[in-house]
């Protein structure tokens, strides 16, 4: 069994992060000193991954430790924050596997490295595999999307495609292990659309990550904005192979109330539509119009049993 | 069974911290936005107490909150930050108890109203109790405390007094239930320092919060600081009731191996002993020489066996 310290220094010590990470004092002592940039808000977040609950047991390290950071990350893109540091509480079962550490530490640097997230603090304790990741952004003050600024006649919209995420589980409980499935893809690998939020600064009206279901997202962002909705439930982006996996009502059922898709749900006013279009397009990204705000409380286009929303015990709002 | 929002709604949303606490936009969105001071810098750290190895299982549920709280906000406290926020990564058993949960949320938010720190997030999960607290707090640039300033020819001194985490968890091991027992407090609720290490800012050379045992913490700074260190053993404060407790051998042990104390332990030109030791008075606070900084490696004028310290493997340095 490593010590607490052997293992970090061996798995989880990146190269040093310098003055341009806004690290002023990295790793080694009681805290980590951060620069935080003046005019900014610090947008903080944390998310607890979970073996067998959050994601199979068995999965791919590498993808296990890619997942823990980006469900994190996914709630700075919704602020419309830029990643800059992130720490990690780490629950280990007992008996160590190098191997295993190796990979998880690699997918996890590697997502760090793409989102220009700087690894600065943690720790390690022993149990059942659990990964806690608190992550912080910054985004200047004013312009943080919220799930407060939805108004009647803003058009709803998604990035990207849904369903990835339940149609990726579904395949991987029938025993899919290709890896370059597009559904295993999305699930096990999702992308933070961490420069969508940014390119979405000021235009739109609110945003939300879709990590809990499109109908349980959209409802917080009813909730928060005091709108209402009305869904073109036809109109929604399907994730690549997910109708030849659940067929066409079962993908449907996926994108509306499948969760760990970790796209956003936007309100925009129509006036912004083709300016944000054409900022996602820039990084090949889809946005859909997938309905619109309306001033009548509740949800309308949908199936009735559409209120359900996939609420996990586990992953949702702050306290 | 609770969902997690009614979880968090009912025992973690303390009244809404406004703009006074830097909290610009607060719970219930993806990300808590938060105003960090201009001039200051993010001390950040994370610590994760897990039932059974890092505290009793049946410890009093507001010592659980209390404690988990404490031993972050120690980490601030030994680079002379003041505490800002906090985030809470909560673990809990499937069996929900709402007396349990009450109290603990009682002494985690009465913890946090004494040392003005935030909770502006956090997430539940399912599994054996464990608590993750992500905190941050802020010092202004270039007045940190460290580990790594600790000259030849500093002294050595620590904070109140030594050995009361060992002595408590002793106490409470043989059956001891009365909270208002000195060593069990020490144990149970102990006091994080931070009007202290705040005090000591442009006194301190060195400073660490004495977590792992006196001996291997200050191993760290030795080694932080590429120096050694003569102690006094003879002087070491020894925690009320501790003698009665262990003997005196035992005691003078705990002082020196036995965790949990979370005293500061530093390193102070003899320049700034009685400017250090008038301002921690002011907070009745003692402060204790306990040994030199030498220019020789390694710590002598302790016994032989003096190496090992208290390495949790779950307590410890960042990642």
């Amino acid at each position: 069994m490593h010590s607490e310290f052997e293992l970090i220094t061996r798995f989880f010590t990146p190269d040093p992060p310098g003055a341009e990470a806004g690290v002023t004092l990295g790793v080694g002592d009681d805290c980590t000193l951060l620069a935080p940039t003046p005019g900014q808000r610090l947008a903080v977040s944390v998310d607890t991954s979970v073996a067998g609950s959050h994601f199979p047991a068995d999965a791919p390290a590498a993808a296990v430790g890619h997942r823990a950071l980006a469900v994190s990350l996914s709630d700075l893109a919704a602020m419309g924050a830029r990643a800059r540091w992130c720490l990690m509480s780490l629950t280990l079962p007992a008996a160590d596997d190098d191997a295993w550490l190796g990979n998880f530490a690699r997918g996890f640097h590697a997502l760090c490295a793409a989102t220009g997230t700087a690894l600065v603090g943690g720790d390690v304790t022993r149990g059942k595999l659990a990964i806690g990741v608190t992550v912080m952004g910054e985004v200047p003050d004013g312009q943080a999307l919220t799930r407060r600024g939805a108004r009647p006649g803003d058009l709803l919209a998604v990035t990207g495609a849904l369903g990835g995420g339940a149609g990726g589980l579904h395949a991987w409980r029938r025993g899919e292990r290709d890896l370059g499935h597009p559904l295993l893809e999305r699930y096990l690998q999702p992308q933070p659309r961490l420069a969508a939020g940014v390119a979405l600064r000021g235009l739109a009206s609110a945003a939300i990550d879709i990590s809990d279901g499109l109908l349980a997202d959209l409802g917080h962002v009813l909730e928060a904005s005091s709108v209402g909705a009305e869904l073109i439930t036809d109109s929604l982006p399907l994730a690549e192979g997910l109708v030849a996996a659940l067929g066409e009502p079962g993908a449907r059922e996926a994108a509306l109330h499948g969760g760990d898709d970790y796209e956003l749900l936007l309100g925009l006013s129509p006036d912004h539509l083709e300016t944000a279009r054409a900022r996602l397009a820039a990084q090949g990204l889809a946005l859909s119009v997938i309905g619109r705000v309306s001033d009548e409380p509740g949800v309308r286009g949908v199936p009735l049993e559409g209120e359900r929303g996939w609420q996990h015990f586990t992953r949702g709002a702050a306290p």
